[in-house]
């Protein structure tokens, strides 16, 4: 397996992803999505809304990034959005003071209050990384992005620390015009803001990121009545249960089914999206032993939550987060009620009720990171590496050669290409050799490479090769569409 | 015509913009797409790239929202993306005073400097509209949004004013990393921030909008050499002429061939586009007589601009810009280039070279006022408003009914649903009389209605209703997805 470090470099100089501002020196925490990112990133929330959103008709919105002060008072964000931070009192550094301490102690901090936070450093006698200079007491820092919206004074204004409270706030508006009836679930994909105070290894921790969140609402009595999980039922689960995290002990792996059985998963809904999500990161390139679903720990998870569990993914550097799930219960509507005294109830049964929400929560750039470095392939043989992305999700499906640019093969390949990127993504390339063109290709991770020879010229076929195999074969021109079709679904 | 009001309550009602933050009592220059909204609006750009992407192999890229203080300092700006503010000394309000001036005293002020605005409010004795008060000397406000980003102190941040500066930035990555000739284009889709002093006209002077812009480059000797131009280039513009302006004259309608002929539009590049964009415009429903390119007067056109055409659409209040179209010269890539040091040339005819740009930029939000309204029909005699969106766009393409639930009728016509929900999208509606779910089904313009019957059960035909001429044909099944495929092509 590649490492972060070469992955990174290698998007960078093929243009999946740059930091941002990168000619003044960039902004910590933000980057860019090249062409080739851009198509990578489009695919993968197109499959995801395949996948996710069309089987359960789920319903998207798209709310606006900035939102009012009041929202996230009711959410809980303005109290409970912080990290616990610690400034060096010599060279003015800013620390996260709970990571600090576990890296220094290798003790589990999460969940402490600063006052515990501060006796720890003071006990450890931790000192300034950088500097060896005291540290001051730990304080909170909270990590919404703030503005000021309006003329000179403004109104206090924050850019969203997720797209879920776009989602709570409408939900009447939605459920409304939607006509919807429990269970209904309803998805947002967008930008999201956490002011990291440090942010680090590339595009796993950084400042502007995007989110494919779904919140299922259910009524809390049919939370095991889930239409469609039959049809993941017998799909196996990796699961590492809050006992095995505590006994150091491995995953359990176990069917959907069997394992609300056993009481491992709370509930149906709960299950079904768990299931899904290996179905769907298996199929995006990720190896079944390099998914695992972690029950959060209590001290992980809000007071509120009946229940969280995060798809972690094996990457070069360690297990992380790529998906959060939630079992929110009522609570973000039944705040948001209370607080804008609006009435957040929906009649199910003919009884008024605040139904439950069961919120999976997917990173973009997480995702996007796994996808590159599992399907990187670094190959002596053919003497480059490249990318094997899915058919689906590669950024070109295919790439249109000219054998030579004379005697008319090259308008004939540019025909094709227009026929095509009709239906695909296509690009035309034709400088160098072929070999050179195929080279670059598979280095983007392009499935397909179709030449145009002189044989096409008389009889309308041409070679199409596969970017795993490299095998060459022969086909009509006229049956191209419906043969590259079959290959992406 | 409907006026603004009405498509703003029905576009609330139904599903497609709602106020956000709205159950906090909103926050002004702030809008939410619900379900209905988000597909038009995803449609509408999926169009765009389709028409205006592919064609040219135009790149897109994502860059982030957020950008660093340095690229704005350099893009000018910070300098002077401002407008004139003035401020009531007695109640305190806060007006735009350039549009204060025009709306009282009827005179063009734009591009006068804040002292001649102070001059003419003195002069004019302008007092404040809301309290009759005394109004404070003319000064300039920044209009964009700025957060700081990074623990406590902080790095001050903007969130981008466009989504251009994104393009210039990464100029040279794209280039490189694309291998790209010119002419080539970068696009890109996304949200932009205005800190407007009053926002008004619901979506049409907001905060937070969203645009499609793109960034043509070209070699400036080649500013005449267009490759596609010949397949738009007797396209019949209608051309508001700065001299039509001056003389309170009537629009031009001349070819884009004529147009560049006479020198009315600058270059075929140029013309190129405005002959796409009324193409586009028309397809999306917009009559031809309600569309007009203005050629931008002097003075509201930046010292380095070759030449600004605005698209304008008539709405019910008026006509108004929904594309920005601007020939920018080199101006922006030799600024990024000058302030970064960093080259921003490219080879063309062995040649190193800065390209001139030009820019044609949509917004989304007027783009979406304008198909709501001029798609919106009041229909006395079906007893019902509906809207008759072109089928490529319309939220949902078909809707699916089982006559009766009961008989097998209800699974079958679920079964017709999930087909067609891989293709298209589909809603399933099971409530009510079939002519409520027929006007329930138009009054958010869904193109075509499937009824599963009694004979759906015998020979697998059921009937298709067509939304405009409200006639209904006999289908097989096996038939609709071919049926409906051509309808949207």
């Amino acid at each position: 397996m590649a490492d972060m470090d070469k992955i990174e470099r290698i998007a960078k100089m093929r243009g999946f992803i740059i930091p941002s501002s990168e000619i003044y020196g960039g902004l910590s925490g933000f980057y860019d999505f090249g062409h080739l990112g851009f198509k990578l990133k489009t695919k993968i929330e197109n499959s995801w809304r395949d996948f996710f959103l069309k089987s359960d008709d789920i319903l998207e919105i798209s709310s606006s990034i900035i939102s009012s002060e009041a929202v996230f008072k009711a959410s809980g964000h303005l109290d409970s959005f912080v990290d616990p931070i610690t400034q060096c009192n010599k060279c003015k550094t800013m620390f996260r003071a709970d990571t600090m301490i576990e890296e220094k102690t290798g003790k589990f901090v999460e969940g402490l209050s600063v006052k515990e936070l501060t006796k720890i450093i003071k006990e450890e006698k931790i000192k300034c990384p950088k500097c060896k200079g005291e540290l001051a007491d730990v304080k909170v820092f909270n990590l919404m992005l703030k503005t000021t919206v309006g003329p000179v004074e403004g109104n206090i204004a924050y850019l969203r620390p997720e797209t879920a409270q776009g989602i709570f706030t409408n939900f009447s508006f939605i459920a409304r015009s939607a006509r919807a009836k429990l269970p209904f679930g309803v998805a947002q994909v967008g930008s999201s803001y956490r002011n990291e105070i440090s942010p680090r290894q590339w595009i796993i921790r950084i400042r502007e990121f995007n989110q494919m969140e779904i919140e299922m609402f259910v009524n809390p009595k049919k939370i095991n009545e889930c239409p469609n999980f039959s049809k993941v039922s017998k799909e196996k689960l990796r699961i590492l249960t809050q006992e095995a995290q505590k006994e150091k002990k491995d995953v359990v792996e176990i069917t959907a089914e069997d394992a609300v059985k056993k009481g491992i998963i709370p509930n149906k809904w709960m299950a079904y999206f768990l299931a899904k999500q290996m179905i769907w990161y298996q199929k995006l390139g990720i190896p079944f032993e390099s998914l695992r679903h972690r029950h959060m720990l209590p001290e992980e998870t809000p007071h509120y939550s009946k229940g969280n569990f995060d798809l972690e993914i094996k990457f070069d550097f360690g297990w992380k987060e790529v998906i959060g799930n939630a079992y929110r219960t009522d609570f973000d509507l039944k705040t948001h009620s209370k607080n804008s005294g609006k009435d957040m109830s929906i009649i199910d049964d003919n009884e008024k009720i605040v139904p439950h929400v069961i919120e999976p929560s997917f990173g973009i750039e997480r995702a996007v990171y796994g996808i590159l470095l599992n399907c990187f392939v670094e190959d002596k043989k053919r003497g480059w590496d490249w990318f094997k992305f899915p058919a689906n999700i590669a950024p070109y499906t295919v790439c249109v050669f000219p054998l030579v640019k004379k005697d008319g093969l090259d308008e004939k390949a540019r025909e094709v290409h227009e026929m095509l990127k009709k239906h695909f993504d296509s690009f035309y390339d034709n400088s160098g050799s072929i070999g050179r063109r195929y080279a670059r290709a598979d280095e983007i991770g392009t499935p397909f490479c179709i030449t145009i020879d002189y044989d096409t010229m008389k009889d309308n076929t041409v070679t199409i090769r596969d970017r795993d195999t490299t095998k060459q074969e022969r086909i009509k021109i006229n049956d191209l569409t419906e043969f590259l079709k079959n290959k992406i679904a």
